[in-house]
């Protein structure tokens, strides 16, 4: 096993192109190619994808990146998953780090921009659709002068309303949309669920701190759902001495 | 202080009618009558009473029952608050409730409909509004025969359209609305919230325990401000044993 893991990073290492480079996936010792001049996933991406039930049918998975979501989905047993990217550099990676994980009859990556979805997707076609879009409106927050970076931190290529959009036109009947985003817009985000026809259903917040104001939250919601909100028991990343929390070391795989 | 206090109590019991018993507020030594056969606060109003600053200006109450949150208010060093109650017997506690802790030069209590604020009070003359309003619609949840416990938990006499359409006339611009709330009805709380002008600028949700669900959640508007929310470190009740936690020992002056 150890042998096998060090022959697969030399081997990949060899293939790696300039900026990239060879992460841990952590999760059934999956590895993952990523660009130090793009948007790397990070804990946010790694919660979205362990909310929620695992999807039995076919998953969506908007601005896939690196395809970091996808291939976590696969670990929890999802076998149909897509995942579309409209930035081409990213949808290559992401298609090396499916091969590069064996995971080719699982997952498909389209290059794609979700703002057109009609042209690429039937309607209705998916049980769970997963988003982690970018944060800030494009007026707010700071910039970044990295073209990938900025396009996937602020709304350029895609706002709110055009993830819900391609969101509630890709989902079933009652299924399930899931999506990490900040706090600071939680009146914005539901508002625009509903307004989309997916009601809110389920939100757990994302304390750095149990005495952290949360910055983070993931939200489900359902397509044609009836009204009724819970609200998960918090999830805490840190303890208060500074450590990683059980819930944080579990995902990591480290406990 | 001891024998003041029985002296208060034994004064006090000779003074009860039938249904009526007393209780500690617990801070500044006040005691609050309540009747068996109504609804009687609970940690949900006393965490309400706590949330937020310390309102400088006049303050009021949208159904105050026997005036507990207006009392505290006045522990924290509010010195302006009217306590708005519909039910008669109850705003005749409230009434008593005020002299009984002295707190005639602090706290009014109005015998009124707050559906029909404009009869009694001018537009824009509070800083902050409280309400600890019924929580469920009035075709759901289980139904109390009495008709007081009836009416403070469904929305008979006050819909969550007619709290915030109530509160929206009463605050100055920037005044602060807060309310306590069920988090089952979180989406239709932010989205009446925002309608009336009241935007949706800070939450506190309120577990059981830190791994259950949070059943309960504080909201505080602004009246004209901005969108941004911050959601505040959960507040627990109960620690994982059982036993109540520091914030809510601290609340009921334990510690």
């Amino acid at each position: 096993m150890y042998h096998g893991r060090m022959w697969l990073k030399q081997n990949m290492k060899d293939k790696l192109r300039e900026h990239e480079r060879l992460d841990d996936l952590i999760l059934d010792g999956m590895k993952i190619i990523q660009r130090d001049d793009q948007f790397c996933f990070s804990l946010d991406t790694i919660l979205l994808a362990h909310f929620g039930s695992v999807p039995h049918g076919p998953a969506l998975d908007l601005g896939t990146g690196t395809a970091a979501i996808p291939l976590i989905l696969t670990a929890r047993g999802a076998r149909q998953i897509t995942g579309v990217e409209l930035n081409s550099v990213m949808a290559d990676i992401a298609r090396r780090n499916v091969v590069l994980n064996r995971k080719e009859d699982h997952i498909t990556i389209l290059e794609e921009d979700y703002c057109h979805i009609k042209t690429w997707a039937a309607s209705g076609a998916y049980d769970a659709v997963y988003v982690n879009p970018p944060y800030r409106e494009k007026s707010r927050g700071a910039y970044s002068h990295v073209d990938g970076i900025r396009r996937a931190r602020h709304e350029e290529t895609a706002t709110l309303d055009e993830v819900l959009k391609a969101a509630a036109y890709a989902l079933k009947f009652h299924g399930r949309f899931r999506m990490v985003h900040i706090t600071e817009r939680l009146t914005d985000i539901l508002e625009a669920m509903r307004m989309h026809g997916i009601e809110p259903k389920c939100i757990q917040m994302i304390h750095g701190r149990p005495d952290k104001k949360a910055k983070l939250f993931l939200v489900e919601g359902i397509r044609g759902g009836n009204t009724g909100m819970e609200i998960l028991p918090p999830c805490i990343v840190h303890n208060e001495d500074g450590s990683y929390s059980q819930t944080v070391l579990q995902l990591y795989g480290k406990i």
